[in-house]
């Protein structure tokens, strides 16, 4: 509710063009908060706006925008105000704003910096886009082993502001090995002239610049830390990766597994921030797969067309099995594929997955075949009087019996795919519902057609 | 490869009984990488193996376990040994542990602490369970606003052991409201007698005990924190939620999403560690739901059947036309869910979401509408002769028109029930695919004999 009267009264400020008030409203403010008032604001406003904001949380603020407003107030900047929000910033949060940017844009910031900071961006955008070092961040503390405790405060004290992290710092020697690391809390609770050596942790986690930054995420789950160091390949230390930066990672990874899943192809954008033209994009290529593969079960039908026709009855629970049949194997799929992202499942499990999948199964198919042929004789046949009586007990025992099969196939098709997939080095995500579903389709009604044969003589 | 080489000769160890080689290996290693080591280690080893730990670290591998490890662990130890364990936990972990175990392993742990312990771990357990206080912590840092930078230091170096978080400090009054924040950062970045109420900021980001823990979660993506105070009715600080807790609570939440989006009912252990009557029990209930609600597309078809065995050539996109439905509304519906649960958009952008989904989903409709008559004209009709020749072009006509308008149904149906199950209460995710594709399911089949009788005189 507070929070409503103030974006009342922050708006209209704005409109009235109070800046001093509407400056010392913002200066109390998150920067976050301030970003997200920003969205309702007019585009020739915002660059208004944003330069009576004090140079440190303008910066903040800047960060947190999406990146057409950045474009935008970046093309209103003077020279010398695109390098006073430059030098705020920390590298990595440079390096993903000039990612974003159209290249003369690009150009144009780099031209703000000095040399040695222009090869340092340079050399952080050339890691590739799901790697570790795209999410480092290369100002961190930096200690030395035979430093005391003493030493090390005064280092912190020294270059602490310029940190992203001053909580870890690392302990290196000459040539950049990482030998260990010392947490403030450590610092801290050690005498003040206590060496480096004596009370640094020599047992370090750490990520190489090229592994994926969906393992490194992984890392901050598995050993709660703040921070991760990064190596390069002779092992020298090269920068750390944050714990906010590994939470937006996870936060990506889980949209991006729940946007393929559904068969979309992942977007970084929010929903709303996303045009028409990209999201038709990201959604037509497989809607035109699937839609296009559906003919194999097209085809099944038809060549069943003359014999459907005699036993017109099953043409009605063509639907439902099918769809019981997808649903069995995205529920398997699903969960096999949130367990591989999470590590809780390798290849090596397979035996185990299949093993527990088949009694799953078979419990699930008995029960819902017993279920529905119940329901098929209080309702269909009682009810609706949908089956030609003639052959109703033969006919409900194929539609019975294809449902336990389908659900069986169904849930190890859907369980195996995805870890064969991952193993084969596809993304298991893809394998999920839909791609199982299309082929689920297809076996369902092999099955079913296949039954009645052998039962309604076909 | 060295970490394999690690695991078989600790494997070895164990088997060989030689503990004080084992001891020494696993003293240097990670609490999280023993607890995954123990996983294939017997629960009799186990119980033997865990009491060579040092203390502290035994307390830390207790942590990792799951609950059934914790159990049989629990009721291996003697009262003094429970007690030694119990003294190293934070006050979160001893509550989560408390919360898995039986009623009588429970009693047991609570009669091994003291009374003013007891007490609090029976607050902490009386918190709903999505609740800020169920995954707060009691131990934190706190401070007087007239302390000196000195005193603060002080303070840390006596309680900071004990405190999960030492890194954000917060500024109480007697009453134990919260008046402000002071990092560590900002400790060391000033002189040794700053007042506290000088350097604190007070402009506070807080949960209440209550609030929902799947925000207080996104509150750390937000703001990027590393811990977040939490305050009862009374506005008194009672406890912090830690980063690495809030980095659980984001992991299970969007698995639960993903598992409800796949018909499963949402299970809290990993997928090997559950059982399979438990699997069974979380997917059976959507499945025989889903299976009976297809009563209603068999019945739709059952009413036309006589239609259909005249145009039977239209039986064979019945899976087709279901399918890309089905299809198209999840992708609309999984999107819309997953920016629903990251706050990226509200009940107030209903209509700005209709508008969207109508324009992407009138282009993907007429695209694949398209795509559909070419294919049915070249692969359906003159390669595979499954047309009756003389409707050839009415019974196209259907088949595609159709798709143009399921398409934008589904997106339509896909993107507005979710959020409109969120503002009456409802749990989005439940309304994803599964249900979703259901009620598609019908609609295209009346769509489809729709226009089907429009256009061939059904």
């Amino acid at each position: 509710m507070e929070e409503k009267i103030l974006e009342e009264q922050i708006y209209e400020l704005i409109e009235k063009r109070q800046f001093s008030k509407l400056r010392s409203l913002l200066e109390d403010m998150n920067a976050a908060d301030i970003a997200e008032l920003f969205e309702e604001v007019s585009d020739k406003d915002v660059t208004v706006i944003f330069r009576i904001l004090p140079k440190e949380l303008a910066a903040e603020v800047f960060v947190e925008m999406d990146s057409d407003r950045q474009q935008l107030l970046i093309e209103a900047f003077s020279d010398k105000e695109l390098r006073e929000v430059m030098d705020e910033l920390f590298m990595d949060d440079t390096v993903d704003i000039i990612d974003e940017m159209p290249a003369t844009v690009a150009k144009r910031i780099l031209k703000q910096t000095d040399a040695a900071t222009r090869k340092m961006i340079n050399q952080l955008l050339a890691y590739p886009d799901d790697s570790a070092g795209s999410i480092m961040t290369t100002e961190y503390i930096d200690l030395k082993k035979d430093m005391t405790v003493e030493d090390a405060f005064d280092r912190i004290r020294k270059i602490g502001t310029d940190s992203e992290q001053i909580y870890t710092c690392y302990v290196t020697d000459r040539s950049r090995h990482l030998l260990g690391i010392v947490s403030v809390k450590d610092l801290l609770l050690n005498s003040k002239d206590c060496v480096l050596k004596e009370i640094m942790d020599d047992n370090i986690i750490f990520a190489n610049t090229l592994d994926d930054k969906e393992d490194v995420a992984g890392m901050f789950e598995k050993y709660d830390i703040l921070a991760l160091p990064v190596v390069d390949k002779e092992n020298r230390l090269v920068g750390i990766v944050t714990v906010d930066d590994a939470i937006d990672v996870m936060q990506e990874e889980a949209s991006e597994d729940i946007e393929k899943m559904a068969a979309i192809l992942p977007s970084e954008k929010t929903y709303l921030k996303t045009g028409v033209f990209e999201t038709f994009k990201a959604r037509i290529p497989w809607l035109l797969f699937l839609m296009i593969s559906a003919t194999f079960t097209g085809a099944i039908i038809s060549s069943f067309e003359d014999k459907l026709t005699k036993y017109a009855a099953l043409i009605a629970f063509i639907p439902m099995l099918m769809g019981t049949g997808g649903n069995s194997g995205s529920q398997s799929s699903v969960t096999v594929i949130r367990a591989l992202s999470l590590g809780d499942i390798e290849f090596k499990d397979i035996w185990r997955v299949i093993w527990k999948e088949l009694r799953v199964s078979l419990v699930c198919g008995v029960i819902l075949g017993v279920v529905n042929f119940i329901k098929l004789y209080l309702v269909d046949y009682l009810l609706l009087h949908s089956f030609d009586s003639a052959v109703v007990v033969a006919e409900m025992l194929t539609v019975c019996l294809t449902l336990v099969f389908v659900v069986i196939v169904a849930k190890l098709v859907g369980s195996i795919l995805p870890i064969l997939a991952k193993k084969i080095g596809f993304d298991p995500a893809v394998m999920a519902s839909p791609l199982v579903t299309t082929i689920l389709d297809a076996v369902s009604l092999i099955i079913y057609f296949g039954i009645a044969a052998q039962i309604l003589g076909f």
